[in-house]
């Protein structure tokens, strides 16, 4: 039985690379995350071992998929980088995201029991949506994670306030809306010091930074080491295909070995990118000693 | 602290939404099975276990977006199709597949144990890939099915006799290929049946057809009956946005209620849609009374 | 000199492949068309001699693309539809719509001076922008070609009342708006009428329903004829490749062959269509004895 | 009469926006000029009439659209460079291909009778095809000119010694491709120089350079002067929006002014961009006083 009648169907697949020499990022989702909150009994403003679980999830994307070279995690989102030379799956987004989201739920899904061993999953199970997003330049991206983390910062603060004026100030949800309602910063910080003698700067770096994954070299001085990003930082990348293939393959190699990390720290500022030139270059740095 | 420096990232998302008034299939595809088929030791040249997993992965998408009128699975992928008068997710592709791929991994990770008590999962673990396609008419939806499920029939009677040849004859991998080598249907049939008395007729209708999914109601006579999918069959569809929507939410409450079945038939003929007009109408059919 | 360190800046070109199987309309708009008017004075509230060479241009672009099945001009915008079996540029939008749109230029160029002898052209030229869009259906193809023959009507009566009363009436344009603010149909013919004694019914049919451009073959009476669209137009079509080449071949032929007219009629109805089934089977009817 | 009925159709037009901080190439392309050199008789290998006919045509393009900020031009192919910033047409595809090719045409068939008195046009018209290509950063903006420019020159010397052995040396067109089957640019040259004493050094830059067409302003010594497109061409370009919209109202009116010219010179070395830093930073530069 031939199957040529019904071949022509795959003519109808249509083509969506992504315009090669940017930068990719995928940014999943939680799928009704709000009623998973309820369900579950999350923590609130924060809920740690929900956090612990998505970094254990975005752990395994990042360690699997040799090609991104950052992620960055906030409440039920995540982002992953994937470098401008990638071509990964021929930078085809619908492979690109399917990938990312069904191993990142996977590993949410596998890893539920270690975090929640009390709080088994039933249908319907966690799930998350992804999209992909193109950056031409560096500071596009940077602009993208700077984005992603102060965002995370209004909120935290935000909750933070709101679930202390609930939890121990005892208003209803209503009264704390209006209590915040036009407040600054400045005002959230006087209301957590003066009524709960909270202070913000203390908070765990977790829920006010997010939780940045990335795989760990040696740090880098930034004064005593002309970093090798230059090249790749200013836009005057080489072309994509003059890197040798050998040379390619044995950093694949080498960022398969590297150990990667979850840190809670700053990634706006230059100090993050300078110490660590390895994550922008894609060239794996030196493996440190103690590792 | 202000976003507004960052936020202008935003503007780099770029629109996917699929052509309206046209069905869109999911597919979805299993990553790297091969491998995986060795570590968890699937069984040649089907594993029913592995098989019922994926269709009940596949029930969990159907039951849980409504939207999904028929799925088809073989092998280690499968197949969902959303109705073309569909605006799940405004039809944003990257949703679309992310949701599907999502909803099926979670189910298939977290059922795995059921099928597979003694053979708990490790990383890296099981993951799909998906892409979305629109076809623009009845006939270009059902020729794709077609063409999976002959798919379908051509595989296993390859493989049915390919494993036949090592597991039953003795060959080797190299030998069995030889012997099958420009073989025609009749030629492996004849194989099958003079080698091993093995009728491939009598073989599990799970494994030459594949698995079907969708929402059971009393089926129509075909003859009897002015099947009322006529005008959505004919490409004069109605204007999308003129059902109305009290309508449109009465029908999904009762799509949500319907009992989502596997069989495992064919659907290349007309009897199969002819009998379950709900399927391409999206209307509701009648429940049966046993149900 | 080898090229190949430059060259592969061509894989920077993305693919633009429009559906296949689906209709393709090609929209094009004069651009700063209300300073054109002013420039060369048109004619309010038509100017017959532009409408004349928009469609010698339209003539143009039917007569020399042939897979264009139909076009309907209005004012200063054309469309022009290529059947849902064209595979001509490989569907490619960018290459369609430049194609279309540089034809459509040149022509419109080229013939102005037939049609307005004493007011050369000067620059900056009369240039049109243009766009591709997708129907899955027939009738979502129809519902298009009604939308912009109803825009017609709508702003043909609104134009012809708004400057009789300027024209006629001796109003300036802001009492004229003002007159006509929320009037209906009715109320706009009835100030031409009772005011102007101009009926709108026998305003030039140009005006009132624009222009069809089409190939001329000899009309079929839809009772007597089992009209031969049935299959195309059900939905049901043909997979595209299995129309033979030959054939395609002599029926482009055939359509090349054919006279190209401009009418001004009704393409609301059914009964325009039932009468030149050639329309949409893209079969070339019978050549009329009196061509 | 109200449109809404059909207005639903508005839905299947879908979005085509260019992604945002890259540059975007128009390249335009003669369709089916080998018919056109034949049937107006361009001479051979070079015609300059029609090569003027098209440096005025795109010195109207590049005058019209204020935002291309480059444009170069060989044979019957123009290409047009949008600058990173421009968000003409809100950077959709469609929009910005067919402007630009439907200008160009204009021009060209509008200036047709300078160039050519004596030949005047007839249908088929001259027309062109486009498509846009987005480029992330300067070197690969910089690397599609260079390699457009090496295309023009590898062309031009083989069609130089071609139509030197056909039109000098007595060959037919088949011995003439026979002897330069295989040749390297130095037996190219040498065949022309020792068989018909022509140096190709000294042929004219139009034919061995092409044409590039920009706005003129002082030049910049590289040296004594900060160029100060330093922050655009190192990937580092502040946010989009940042740009106050005065100022870019005024740098749009200078542009406006700013004569357009025509050279014929190297664009693939550096010495090109760095004394005309206004072409990448989009800032216009000093008005001469010549000028």
């Amino acid at each position: 039985m031939a199957n040529s009648k019904f071949e022509y169907v795959r003519n109808f697949e249509q083509a969506d690379s992504l315009l090669p020499n940017t930068w990719i990022v995928v940014r999943i989702d939680g799928r009704a995350f709000t009623k998973m909150c309820a369900k579950y009994r999350f923590q609130k403003p924060n809920d740690r071992r929900a956090l612990d679980l998505m970094n254990t999830a975005a752990k395994a994307v990042v360690t699997e998929l040799s090609d991104t070279i950052i992620a960055y995690g906030v409440s039920d989102e995540y982002s992953f980088v994937f470098h401008k030379s990638s071509n990964l799956f021929e930078r085809r987004a619908s492979k690109l995201v399917s990938t990312v989201v069904s191993t990142f739920t996977a590993n949410y899904v596998y890893s539920w029991s270690t975090y929640f061993p009390d709080a088994p999953l039933s249908p319907p199970l966690p799930t998350f949506d992804g999209r992909a997003v193109c950056y031409p330049t560096v500071q596009n991206l940077r602009d993208y994670l700077s984005w992603r983390q102060v965002d995370c910062h209004i909120n935290n603060l935000y909750n933070t306030t709101f679930w202390s004026l609930i939890q121990l100030g005892g208003l209803d949800n209503k009264d704390a809306e209006r209590t915040l309602a036009g407040s600054l910063a400045a005002d959230k910080n006087e209301i957590l010091f003066s009524r709960f003698h909270i202070n913000y700067n203390n908070e765990p770096e977790i829920y006010k930074k997010g939780s940045v994954v990335f795989r760990h070299y040696e740090l880098v001085d930034p004064n005593g080491h002309t970093v090798d990003t230059d090249t790749d930082a200013d836009g005057l990348a080489e072309p994509i295909q003059q890197q040798s293939k050998s040379r390619a393959e044995k950093d694949r190699k080498k960022r398969a070995k590297a150990r990667v990390v979850v840190e809670h720290m700053d990634m706006i500022k230059d100090d993050f990118w300078d110490r660590r030139p390895w994550i922008l270059s894609n060239k794996p740095g030196k493996v440190p000693k103690e590792a």
